[in-house]
C-alpha cells in the first residue's frame, strides 16, 4: 500500500463497526520500548539516532505485521510536512513525531489497526487501535507484536521497575490504554464537566481528538490511564473497562432523555447541522467537526436515516487540511481549503454530483 | 372579504411585482386629516371620540374604496389583541392604533393598497401602499380618495398653515411619503451607515420594518420625509424620487461587486440561510427575518433559481406571531410559535409535504 490509499480507503476504526461504536470510536493500547544498548533519544547523538532507526526498521522488516495485510513505512525525515500532517490527522502518528527532526518514521498496516513509531519520545512506540470498545482485542494484538519484536530486539528492562522509558510516567509496563468517546449529548446538556471531574479523580486523563494538549473538538474525548508504574497491564485495562461503560451508559441515558423530553431542541440542532453541511460554500475545519458531531448523533439516535455512519466518520478525518490538500493534489491556503472542504462534504454526503473530471 | 382572507391571499405589495421590486418593496403615501368641528383626539372626550368614529365610518361607507374591490372594516375596540397584532404585522395599521383604546378602526381593501385608520393620532389617516417604486401612483390614488372624502367631511384646514394635525410635524399637507427598501448587500458589506448618514443629512428619516421606533430587521429600511410644513406634496415626493434611485443603484452596484469579487462569501451566506430555513425545527421571528433576507437576495441576484420571490416576500409577514397563531387557530406561546414557524416555512418553501388534515 502507499500513502494515497489513505484517501480512498479507511481503516477499521474509521469505518466504526466495533462494539458500542455509537459512542466508543476506538480503543487503543500503546507500548513504549527502548533498545537497551543505546541511550534514550534525549541523550542520543545524531549517529546513534540513525542507528536506532535502522536497527528498529530491520526488525520491523523481519516480522509480518499482521497476516495478509499490506503495510506502509514512511520515513518522516525524508517526507514533506504535508505527509506528516496527513499521518497525524489520521491518528497514525503523534504530534511529537510529526514535529520531530532526524531519522524517524512510522510503519502501519492497511487496516490502520497497527502502527509503530520509531524515534518518537521512545525508540519504539507501537499501538493497536480497534474500532469501538475493544480494549482486550487491542491489547492482545499489541502484546503479540511486542513478543515477536522482543525476540529480535533487546529492550531496556529493569527487574525492579519494568520497561524503562524516556519519561518516568511511562516506566513499568510502558503502556497507555485509551478510548476515544463521542459524547455530544453530554456536551449539549452541559453535563460533560461532571464526567471529567469524576474521571480525573480516579487518575484517568481526558484529552481532545488529537491527544495531549489538543482541544476537544467535535465532542470527541480521549480517556486514558495516567499512571503506569506499579500497575500490571491488566490492571490498567480493568480500570478503563470499568469506567468507560459507565460513561457510555450516561451518554445513552442523556440521549434517550433528549429524545423523550427535549426532542424538538435535539432535532433542531441535528437538522440545522445537516442543513449547514448541505448548503455551506465555505466552512472551517472547526465548524465542520461541530456540525458532523451533531449529524453523527442524529444518525446514531435514528433521526437521520439516509446517512451512512461510516461516511460521516470518515468525514471527520478527510476534511482535515492535509487530507484535503492531498486529495486536491496541491497546496491550498486557508480560504481555498474552506471552499474545497465545503464542496467535498456536499459531494461525500450525496448532495452534489461527483465531479466530471 | 374578512380577516382570514389575509392568510390565504396577499396584497399587491407583498406579491412584489412593482418597478424595482428587487430592492423597493413598497411605496407609501399617507395623509393625516381631522374633522373641523371636533377637537383633536388628545383633547376629545370619550363621547366625542365615538362621534368622530361614527362620522368618519359613515363617510367611508358612502364612498367606493376602489372600483370592484372587496373591503374590510375592523373595529379595533371590539377586536382581540391578536387581531390588532395581525393588522399591524400586515402593515395595515400603525403601532399607535393597535395599542390605542376606545372607538377606532381601520378600513382596507382586498389588494391592501388602500387603508384608512380612524382615530389613530389624527381622526383619519389614509394611506396608499403600492408594490415597488410607485410613489406617484400611490399619491394619485390617495389624493383621489382624499378628494372624495373631502366632499363628505369638513376637514380642519387653515389658509395659512394648510391641513391642521394633532402633531405639528404633520401640519401642512399632512403627508408622509415613504419607501420600504431591502438593502441586504449594503448591510452585508457594512456600507449601510454611509447611506443613513447622507439620507439623514437631507432631512429624511430612516426607520425599521415596522416603522417609527422599530429596529431594522431583515435588512429592511423605511425612508420617509421628516418635514411637511412649507412643502407641497409634489416637493416631498420629488425629494424621495431623487434620493431613492441613488440608493437603489448603490445597492445594485454592491450586489454586482459581491457577485464579481466576493462571490463565494455571498453564495455561502445565501446558501447557509437557505439550508437553515430548510432544516430548522424551531426558529425565532428575528432569525427568520435575517435568513429570509439572505434568501430574498439570493433569488434577486439569480443564485437561487427554484424559489418564487412572492413566496419569499409573503413569508416575511406570514411568519410573524399573530399570523402564525391565526393560521393555527389557537394561541401559541413563544416556543410553540418557533416550532410552528419552522414547520410553516418548510412547507411554504416546498421542503415538506402539505399537512394531511
Amino acid at each position: 500500500m502507499n500513502l494515497d490509499d489513505l484517501l480512498t480507503q479507511s481503516g477499521e476504526w474509521l469505518r466504526g463497526v466495533g462494539p458500542d461504536s455509537d459512542i466508543v470510536i476506538s480503543s487503543r493500547v500503546r507500548l513504549a520500548r527502548n533498545l537497551a544498548r543505546l541511550p534514550f533519544l534525549t541523550r542520543a547523538s545524531d549517529e546513534q539516532r540513525v542507528e536506532i532507526h535502522s536497527e528498529v526498521r530491520q526488525a520491523l522488516n523481519r516480522i509480518r505485521l499482521v497476516p495478509n495485510g499490506g503495510h506502509c513505512y514512511v520515513n518522516l525525515a525524508e517526507s514533506s510536512e504535508l505527509t506528516s500532517r496527513l499521518l497525524l490527522e489520521r491518528h497514525l502518528i503523534s504530534r511529537e513525531l510529526a514535529g520531530g527532526t532526524g531519522g524517524r518514521g512510522v510503519l502501519f498496516n492497511r487496516t490502520e489497526v497497527i502502527s509503530l513509531m520509531v524515534n518518537e519520545e521512545d525508540h519504539l512506540r507501537m499501538q493497536a487501535m480497534r474500532a469501538g470498545f475493544q480494549l482486550d482485542e487491542a491489547w492482545d494484538q499489541i502484546a503479540s507484536l511486542d513478543d515477536r519484536l522482543d525476540r529480535l530486539l533487546t529492550f531496556a528492562f529493569s527487574e525492579q521497575f519494568g520497561y524503562l522509558t524516556a519519561c518516568p510516567t511511562n516506566v513499568g509496563t510502558g503502556m497507555r490504554a485509551s478510548v476515544m468517546l463521542h459524547l455530544p449529548a453530554l456536551v449539549f446538556t452541559k453535563q460533560i464537566d461532571k464526567v471529567f471531574a469524576s474521571v480525573t479523580k480516579i487518575n484517568l486523563a481526558v484529552r481532545g481528538f488529537y491527544g495531549e494538549g489538543t482541544q476537544a473538538s467535535g465532542d470527541f474525548y480521549q480517556i486514558s490511564n495516567q499512571v503506569t508504574l506499579g500497575l500490571a497491564e491488566e490492571e490498567i485495562l480493568a480500570i478503563l473497562k470499568r469506567v468507560v461503560p459507565k460513561i457510555v451508559t450516561y451518554e445513552r441515558e442523556v440521549r434517550d432523555h433528549l429524545l423523550d423530553k427535549d426532542r424538538l431542541r435535539l432535532e433542531d440542532k441535528i437538522w440545522r447541522a445537516y442543513g449547514l453541511l448541505h448548503s455551506a460554500r465555505t466552512i472551517s475545519s472547526e465548524e465542520t467537526m461541530d456540525l458532523l458531531s451533531a449529524v453523527r448523533l442524529g444518525v446514531n439516535v435514528g433521526l437521520l436515516s439516509d446517512l451512512d455512519i461510516s461516511r460521516v466518520n470518515e468525514l471527520f478525518i478527510l476534511t482535515q487540511p492535509a487530507h484535503l490538500q492531498r486529495m486536491e493534489k496541491r497546496p491550498l491556503d486557508a480560504p481555498e481549503r474552506d471552499a474545497a472542504r465545503a464542496e467535498f462534504i456536499r459531494r461525500q454526503l450525496g448532495f452534489l454530483d461527483p465531479p466530471r473530471r
